[in-house]
């Protein structure tokens, strides 16, 4: 089975979900929050609207499931207080790949619904869930039916392996040693799906309808640069001295891609332009520390070693495609050899996760 | 754990879903299909709507959670073809209790989706599927936001037990030696279910949204008929036998009931009317013999067992309320006493469910 069954395609046996580090995924939401705040306060007071429906696209399944719905829905409740506005109706759609488990989300609603009630406090609209399965590179709501729409760590996986990366060895992504023609089958598949995915949510959200999209990325112009690529070129060099060892084969090793692209702000801001149907509010940057546990304190010393967390973190998106591809029987020797190199790295440099985050008004 | 938590209440360890026999739900289906049919194609034929929202409430997870979806839509598109209307958008909302198995529902949607587009051919429109956990006894959806609603056999389960059962003993549901207390309190829990089914319902549909429900209940004005209460009085002497040989604790019988009320069609007439959102279209009530298979050739011996039948699938919905109650260790005793007392009277006489099938059109 070839790796982009496993990541998108509807129906096929190894569908999973946008597998995420959830203390990671924590941390990028609460960094993007000034924008997704502003995006809904905006939205909310445009019209005071009786219902708000909201979509979090690749919303996967752990503790951080509810953290951005229970975020939005505290801005719109505290500004409606202030205002002496009656509270709207939620309708909450998650969505995620087949794959993904419902169930636990569906179990832990319950709990979660009388936390917020709580926080909230009276007065509050009810808010309803749904969970929506399916690849969102393809239409999953009815026209006009969505108000908002978030989608955070989940935009920069492709529906596919890009075609034509014959010439990419035993790099598993872009590298700076890479060929041009590498280079730009990831561009094209990357626009592909990006236009796709707007195309998409033109339809579903209704006119001055927002969204907040967070994708993992770059500020570089170089596709190749060490700021989006780095943390896949040390798997890549695990895996080519598992190589050497005769662990795997090298067919393998040459025919294994990841199904990502990391663009840049000038990137995802060309393709909103050309589909046409956004307008962008604001486009920023932000980053964040691979070891995204470095300022917290009373931690235990595993948890302290960077080493073990970025690895820990890559290990949660990268399994399900090594596994369908190579086998599960090497991750476990692949993810050692990985923590003891970025170990090492992260103890002599600074490494970054570069985070582009759009903000879109349906026009 | 009382029963009560076990079928309906949110957060609970016991959450269950509303557990049906998949044959006899077929059955059932394939037998209410010309009123389901009449609901959907009116509702169609009165506006030509560009979305069609369809809710399936206790829709269950197997074999026949699509069975009743696919009915309705080939319906519409049969008719939209006749007249040469462009084909709606489909929202479809597969509710049950949080305790159903929705992954499985929504790893087998791709599958039913191609079966699906295959059947109905080009020009279909799409059709959208949601996932939504929670108990029909409150809301679930956005203020009208529905246009068709469907339940058949779940809406005879209560919400909790009745209060007020204890001169109940050994009986576990109404019998024709429950006191007029027990049936009072039975039929009062049903009232305050299923008027809080009705309004609930009718702020989530648009005007003019159909709903049709079918509940297993009665044609007698007795309560304790035994139409409707013989498949549990037979239960009942299973575990009383388990009780005199002391396999059971009398005060565990004692305290047992099940949580479920099988109106008859002026009850149900009657809810309706009072609660005054809907008007009737029909109320009909249609039967289906204990062992639904009684119809079929070439079965092998062990399905012609109308016991095995009959117990199979009274233990599919009973058996987790037996369980949080007595524990599993009886579960495998009784169901094997109870196939035999069944198995008995099913040779000897003719047995069957009585269904009352409602179709509403909000006034």
């Amino acid at each position: 089975m070839e790796v982009v069954q496993v990541l998108h395609m509807n129906g096929g046996v190894g569908e999973t979900s946008y597998a995420k580090n959830s203390l990671l995924q924590q941390k990028v939401i609460t960094m993007t929050k000034p924008i997704t705040e502003d995006a809904i306060t905006k939205l909310y007071c445009s019209k005071y609207p009786d219902e708000i429906a909201i979509a979090d696209l690749g919303c996967s399944s752990g503790p951080n499931t509810f953290f951005l719905v229970s975020e939005l829905l505290k801005v719109v409740d505290s500004v409606r207080q202030k205002i002496g506005q009656k509270s709207p109706e939620y309708q909450v759609f998650l969505n995620d790949l087949p794959g993904n488990d419902f169930n636990t989300i569906f179990r832990s609603l319950s709990d979660f619904q009388n936390k917020l009630r709580k926080q909230l406090g009276p007065g509050n609209g009810p808010c309803f869930f749904t969970g929506v399965p399916g690849s969102f590179y393809g239409r999953l709501f009815r026209k006009n039916s969505l108000h908002f729409v978030h989608s955070s760590y989940s935009l920069h996986w492709l529906s596919q392996v890009p075609q034509g990366l014959e010439s990419n060895k035993r790099n598993i992504y872009m590298a700076s040693t890479s060929p041009p023609d590498v280079l730009k089958a990831y561009y094209v598949q990357f626009q592909k799906n990006f236009s796709l995915f707007l195309k998409c949510r033109s339809e579903e959200l209704v006119d001055g309808g927002r969204m907040v999209l967070t994708l993992i990325g770059r500020r570089s112009d170089d596709p190749s640069s060490k700021e989006c690529c780095y943390f896949w070129e040390l798997l890549a060099i695990a895996l080519s001295d598992m190589l050497v060892e005769g662990l795997i084969e090298e067919e393998k090793l040459n025919s294994f891609n990841i199904p990502m692209y990391t663009p840049s702000p000038a990137e995802v801001k060309y393709e909103v332009v050309k589909e046409g149907s956004f307008n962008i509010d604001r486009l920023e940057v932000t980053e964040v520390n691979w070891n995204a546990y470095q300022d917290e304190t009373d931690l235990s010393d595993a948890f302290k070693d960077g080493g073990y967390n970025v690895a820990k973190c890559i290990r949660a998106v990268a399994e399900p495609l090594l596994a369908s591809h190579f086998g599960e029987g090497i991750l476990d020797e692949v993810f050692r050899r990985y923590r003891e190199i970025i170990s090492d790295r992260v103890s002599k440099e600074k490494n970054e996760f570069v985070n582009v985050t759009v903000s879109l008004i349906k026009a």
